[in-house]
């Protein structure tokens, strides 16, 4: 999708910063530390309360910004207000040249989990920091709880509909967000274009009550349309009025091969119930039943022993359902070699480069992760008989590595971990984190 | 600033839009549906719980967006995956040439306000749904709860520095909310640029760390680097290590003209007064203090009797401070002059185009909301001697009215709508909406 990529990357993200990234990068110019290489993580210090993990969301959309993280005249002449004009030439000619290393897109992270750690000069590494928290705070959330939502599908379908609940653009990383948990598709027709999600919808309100004449409502002719337009196929939305008579009324237009009907309000396990024995009673065996209506992970996991074949999922998914934002934090902890860390109260962080693995047993199921300092030669000893090696290369020198993954490859990738995970860090249940994270310190 | 405008509109808005709006549009233009004279609503059916008050916003950015809101060749490749071509057609011409009224941006809302009222064919006025509820759940969400934190300031300085936590185009909306909204500045260069809101910002962590050497760390070479490139009005952050020390440190260097200390952790009231006594007992009697760190609407008034200066606000600000998005619905609630509503449990919505006015007393305070249909040639008699029209003409034929109010004539709008609230309404505590809204039938 040639046209996903210049939608993506043509318009600058320079400016997606915090004012004091270019202020602090204009002093540590001026005093020669600006040189000094340095490294930068990205981490949680905690999971959103009694969740047991959290999903790596939004590594794929910060290398296509990053390709657009220059300053360009529009940009200069905005931060020329308040930097010098050497700084300003300095920007001129800015390209971040450094290293990025991070997990995997579509992996785990736990509390202190190192998810991106980026290494260069001070100046290069300091501008990057909004951006990046920009888009993994935001992709993150909306995949952790879209995760939690496909566990408790248990393999039913997913759409994904909250576009309308939350910004424009965010409603777009949403969908890619929910997509990447196992959601099946997206109602969002930019989703669809620029990272070529699948696209979905049934119908509104409003398509039935446009049917309304002089002589009253009209629901069947609205459904004859929609029928007539899109095929006997579609999902006909029978709640605008009432439900039974809604059903009888989608049969009687469509025939007993209609696609759907869906629900969108009311007592969703009762309807379900009802709504697909009047259903089979038309002989309509096959027509499939879609719930909408403020689901949550809760919400889908109550209808489990209900006949629904289908969620659709708004405002709790593009709101993280209660946590609207991960909570990652971008810092210092590595200046020439030399490990650093803050000291203030609560916010403690721990200093130096780190790498982490993560043990399992023999058949697969995760039992600890172990993050350690990057320079040690051995990977600790751990619980369990497997290691996966947690941080991959993701940017060299500037550039994006060859063959990261795709969407869709960061998508099975999480599907297969969910695998392995021990069954309590799959609960909805408030807890701990599924496994722990123990923090090997310099020996 | 032109440069602003041509971000704002230039890319293409048309696809952010849920795939059901076109394939409704499809069917409705087969059937003949499509032409029909509409209205549709935008409205919440409630506030936040608790909460006394919504701010609307987001108009400015609708108006922004409804010029971007053609179907080009990429938009059109998208949307002929499953429309017919005659449809495609049909999109390429197309142009929302209807009327838009609505409350003025940075008014209040209360359940059931009928935000907007968006009049033209179905066809047209459908398509507009889903980007006309991202913009305003986002930003209203985002307005409402910063007008508190404005409101628990008392006069204080309030800086938005909540970036980092939310989607980064979100961002530059989240910080146009705020400052509609009160605030003072924004951490954000894009806000800047695009919206001409002041910026600020002091430094992180990381540029204290960065002066780490091997023979230790070195504070006050960090700050003497800061002062020396910003000056000694600069806001030096203090907390990096012990903060009784970091305030010696920035006033023996930067002298007592210091411009303000930064504190991001710890116990806030306890440390305001600490820092404070530190302060003056250095002869840095105006050196002002910033606090951040978590705040929300109850942190900032809990910090009311301390001597705080400014604020800096950031997860809770962006994330609507527990309530991300506003829940507002856009309903079609007209068609050919025949009222239309939906019946389905608990989602009731009120069938006809509406007006709104508020009464308030002769001191100004308010009385209460009157919502009425909007055929009616008087307005309905109400509680108050003072009558306010809440709905002005946004949009003629599809053209943002002359004289549209800018950003800053809506935040002092906003200002002034403030002090005419009843006293309960500014109270933080839940409660019930600060006065009672009307719906007055057809008779």
């Amino acid at each position: 999708m040639p046209d996903a990529i210049s939608r993506a990357t043509t318009a600058g993200t320079a400016l997606f910063t915090d004012m004091y990234e270019l202020t602090m990068l204009e002093a540590a110019l001026a005093d020669g530390s600006g040189d000094r290489p340095c490294v930068f993580e990205l981490f949680a210090r905690r999971l959103p309360a009694g969740r047991r993990y959290g999903v790596v969301a939004g590594t794929g959309r910060l290398l296509d910004a990053l390709e657009g993280f220059r300053f360009g005249d529009a940009e200069l002449e905005l931060v020329s207000r308040f930097l010098k004009p050497s700084t300003v030439e300095w920007l001129r000619d800015f390209r971040f040249s450094g290293d990025i290393d991070g997990y995997r897109e579509g992996d785990f992270y736990f509390p202190g989990s190192p998810i991106l750690s980026v290494s260069g000069t001070f100046t290069e590494c300091v501008l990057l920091e909004t951006l990046a928290l920009s888009i993994f705070n935001h992709d993150s959330a909306v995949a952790s709880a879209a995760a939690r939502m496909v566990g408790a599908a248990a393999g039913r379908t997913l759409i994904e509909m909250g576009s309308r609940r939350t910004h424009e653009e965010a409603a777009v990383a949403a969908a890619r967000a929910a997509y990447l948990a196992g959601f099946d598709s997206t109602s969002n027709l930019e989703a669809a274009r620029r990272y070529g999600i699948p696209a979905a919808g049934t119908a509104a309100h409003a398509f039935t009550l446009l049917h309304t004449t002089t002589e009253g409502r009209d629901e069947a002719s609205a459904f004859r349309s929609q029928v007539e337009s899109l095929g006997v196929d579609t999902t006909l939305l029978v709640d605008t009025y009432d439900i039974t008579e809604g059903v009888n009324t989608a049969i009687a237009v469509a025939g007993p091969e209609l696609g759907g009907v869906r629900i969108d309000s009311g007592d969703l396990g009762v309807l379900a119930r009802q709504v697909r024995a009047q259903l089979d009673s038309l002989g309509a065996t096959r027509t499939k039943i879609v719930m909408s209506g403020d689901l949550d992970e809760y919400g889908i996991a109550g209808l489990r022993a209900e006949p629904v074949d289908a969620y659709g999922v708004g405002t709790s998914l593009v709101t993280g359902s209660g946590a609207p934002t991960a909570g990652m934090v971008y810092k210092l902890v590595e200046v020439d070699g030399i490990p650093v860390e803050k000291r203030s109260a609560a916010k403690e962080s721990r200093g130096g480069a780190k790498r982490a693995v993560r043990y399992a047993r023999r058949t697969g199921t995760l039992v600890e992760e172990v993050v350690y300092p990057a320079h040690f030669e051995q990977v600790p000893a751990g619980e369990g008989t497997q290691v996966h090696h947690l941080m991959v290369p993701l940017v060299r020198s500037g550039d994006p590595v060859d063959d990261l993954p795709t969407l869709e490859e960061s998508r099975e990738f999480l599907r297969e971990g969910l695998v392995r995970l021990p069954w309590e860090g799959l609960t909805l249940s408030a807890g701990d984190p599924a496994i722990p994270t123990r923090f090997v310190r310099e020996e």
